[in-house]
């Protein structure tokens, strides 16, 4: 027993640097969720679920927001909501919601994903725009929708450029598409290019941000957007199986999260900056938690650093990402720096 | 804090009878979610995932399984793996499936559902075979699966004959037709009828049980079926988001209730025959946690009876149903008894 | 080379009463199509296809048609216009479109079904009603729209009750459920009925009718609703695959139909009663063009026919349906009465 | 009358070189189609449909083929016999089945798409090859099928090189990834290249052909496969709606074509040397029926040309398509020569 009253949980002795994903809970965010007041929250009657959707709309800039078990269930329920069954999402080609989520938005909704190449996931407001699609033709696929993701996974954790933002939001008002934000690590872009949270929000229509990556909850995504549009999201949440009963266990590690995990990302950016300049990666091109080693034999690399204790992710081939985050603290970073350096 | 070092969450004043998916975690399994071991389980890295779904795996008699954010996801995808798009899944009109669960079959999966009028919610193998429909016909929706729920919700929580199960099974295996189990409430099913878990699970090609309504955990249900399914399975999760991090905080709530919660569901039912023996209602109706009242004023009883601190479940304009559970002991169900014996 | 300047197709030496859809075109037919002005309907450039379209929406009192291939594109667009993924269309479990079109309305539309055991396909528009489940429910399939059918198929070409329909519609205003005409027999409903096609028409938001059976044209029914609907149906026309080229073949056997396959239904009626009164059934029964022979040996009775040069459908075991249209005359019909009779 | 007994149809007095898709049946074909011998085809009875999709089985090679109403019907449901919902196909960007058949694969089948953009069309193997992703990955979309069009419509009617086909064909096999040929124009492909269609056929899974392209037929395109396949796609096919009653009317014309207007595509590529040249097109560039005018104010050279009874596609801002086929004879050329030349 800690002196929290709660069993530590084993930490592995490796360093763990393939996702953000992999963090445990902490001690304290254990302890807030095992206190946690709870309801159904399939009758919206969980009180902790409540309080954890009316902060993340509010830090978003948004009417409302849905708890959902996955980044995967935001991303795909907010695409739903602006785009019809027949009609497309235009994305970059190396998107989450294209690349990691299985197809779902054919699969499960009938919407078409329609992608163009990026210079590495950088956002291009007018390349996109030069590929929408109109509604009406008896022939072409209309774009209900674009997608941006921020900051972007397999751009290295990039954050997109305000005013490619703004461009594409301005835009979009008067052409009659929607904004879907893939904010899976918005919390990251946040907190290093300084931007607030509802800044971001509000040049999307739908956006969905994650508390169990950097932000080092268990489980859970929130999607907001208009009450509305909530409230149909709620009825996709159940249909899709994602309406949890007392959820509430799980909300409160994401209120304990925002509390005291979202400043502390500037730590992981600076485990990650520390790391380039080890592994002689321009420090320039880590903008966030990840640095991406390229033209390396990544499978090789990565199986003799998983055979002194420490785990990368391979990418492709020829690359491989490392991604800091809660569960590795600055002597981590130095061991894998240590292990990795002697490897490259 | 209590003396397992865990604030006791307040306890809600009112008796609340709607439904057995409303109970709130005991602190005992508060503790067990707080310590609980757990890993990347996207990665299929959970320890506590891992041993809970091989625990249920081995309850029903089946190979492996999977841990779900909801019964309705372990319902649909159940169904979606015996299933293909334009086929059809044959059920009771009140089955579940196709009242409680938002069309995801047809919206998510393509798949038609059809039904037969029962009596009551009771399986009559031969009337649902009478209407099974050939596959390759160029007119008709071919009849893939059966879908079976033990206890019926909609029927009172009434356990399924074994004979009618085995006859269904029996006649399934020679017409090429799979069966599905939505036992959401099989744990019920097993207590009361003293059959076990396996015997009813080895009765069908996928089963559904849930461990967030008479056992009492917060969240999740399991799926099980064969090695090859449920891998198929796990590719459906994901696409449908349910795929989910640290899910061991949850997953350790389900072996606790496995532990501690099955076999006190004898509880519940003793607590539902003495409510039905208040309320006048036949005895022999109850099998397992409910209560039905038929031919009341339903929205007039439900209303006064919440005025007393007591909530009901209002199924139609003139019937009620009660449901008992964990959070209600013997002083709530007598206190319930009382009210509602007043009121009708 | 008959006078007409066409070589007149031989007639199979077999009468055929299985259904009205194996009609061949006429001689008369035959010229109209080869003679048929046409352009690229993808276009909406087909001179016929729109005359055609023209003229249905004119009959029946709705804005707007759209021609397709067949009867269940017909139906499926028609109730997609009317219902979004996720809810659910009610019908009699006997409709045609929930039994003999392969479960497109799930498949293809993320539509559900549901359907109500109705007294031999006729309409009791409060039977339906009782089963409408609302909109907006965490839980409920929200019923957006009924389906019906006029004349039954399964029903053996009954005509709907016009109260019946006028309840359900002045119903649905009010609850603001949509109503879908499933009408491939609606020429026959009200040549017998004497009310006119806009009566029935003006009782539905979307309804479907279909020139290849009784009317005998080669392809196609129409479908009509208002021109906003019809708008988005061809849309989903051209995602379905059923935009054509020069329709305007087909299109001119459609309106030559129109022009002199309409009133002479009344001769199918005629025969349809003649050989009910040779084979004992009761006449009241035959309100269209179909016999329905009941508790015989269906499969033993169409093997004799056939080999007695009549074929006949054979609806489930103990059912036999004949149907009278264009290709048969009274010679043919006596003659399967002659051979029927006696098998009987 | 014409000497054949038919009205013929008036020509319209503009040359319309929008599409190959305007042609109107001859008074040959129209001849052919009056005195076709049909039955019901959604009973497998229509003896014309039956010897049309015989033939060409046999042409492309392959054991089956299934009449279908348009090339989108064809492309769609063989896309979906090779790849499963939750799966992907991946293809040119500029491929036919992503633009101009309205999102069908996601809306319809739960396909996803993929693209890479391609050297104006041509296909290079290897690069889609190196697009590939697995099957059973938690993440990724699998990849179960490549398809490809030949001849490339937004390519400028470009014809694939054999080689390319025969490499993708070769790693296909042993990667166990389906091929679909989109063979709207593999008609143009053959005669032009002299190369046989059933050496194109051989080299993928399912292949799509259309008859109302440049063989003149005014509806229908013919999907072939693998028997077992074909038997599949039958069920589709009904469930789209694209089953059709006495469809010999239609396949008459298609077998007509096959009889007539094959050969003669190679006046049409003719055709459309002589127009580049005027143009001052490279010829080179000119591999079938189409020339593409680059570089030119698209709309206003559209509008110009109309007026004076010339009609052209227009592609994008810059871009105008000329496309020769059946209705346009050499004087049609010149004159349309004459009056774009003049514009340019």
């Amino acid at each position: 027993m800690t002196a929290a009253g709660l069993a530590a949980p084993s930490r592995p002795a490796v360093v763990d640097l393939r996702s953000d994903t992999v963090t445990t809970p902490t001690p304290a965010m254990r302890r807030a969720m095992a206190e946690a007041e709870v309801g159904d929250d399939v009758y919206a009657e969980d009180p902790t679920v409540r309080a954890l959707e009316e902060r993340v709309a509010g830090l978003m800039g948004h009417e409302a927001a849905l708890f959902v078990p996955s980044g995967t269930m935001g991303n795909q329920i907010g695409m739903r909501l602006v785009c019809e069954p027949g009609q497309e999402v235009l994305c970059d080609a190396d998107a989450h919601v294209v690349t990691y989520e299985m197809g779902a938005a054919a699969a499960v909704f009938g919407l078409s994903t329609r992608t163009v190449v990026s210079d590495g996931g950088r956002l291009d407001a007018d390349q996109l725009i030069a590929q929408v699609r109109p509604r009406g033709n008896w022939h072409l696929t209309a774009t209900a929708a674009i997608a941006v993701e921020n900051t972007h996974n397999r751009g290295g954790g990039l954050v997109q450029p305000l005013d490619q933002l703004q461009r594409l939001w301005k835009w979009s008002r008067e052409a009659g598409v929607a904004v879907h934000l893939d904010g899976a690590r918005l919390f990251n872009a946040s907190v290093a290019s300084g931007i607030d949270l509802a800044t971001y929000g509000r040049l999307a229509d739908t956006a969905s941000v994650c508390l169990s990556k950097g932000l080092g909850a268990p489980v859970g995504s929130v999607l907001v957007s208009s009450s509305e549009r909530i409230a149909t999201a709620r009825l996709w949440r159940k249909r899709l199986g994602g309406g949890m009963r007392q959820a509430g266990v799980l909300a409160a590690a994401g209120l304990h999260a925002l509390d005291h995990h979202l400043d502390r990302l500037a730590e992981d950016h600076e485990h990650a900056r520390m790391l380039a300049k080890r592994l002689g990666v321009d420090p320039a091109s880590v903008e966030t938690n990840m640095v991406v080693l390229d033209d390396v034999p990544a499978a090789v690399i990565a199986e003799a650093a998983r055979a002194r204790g420490v785990l990368v992710s391979q990418v492709s081939e020829r690359r491989i990402r490392l991604v800091t985050h809660l569960d590795v603290d600055r002597a981590g970073v130095e061991r894998a720096a240590d292990v990795l350096a002697e490897l490259l």
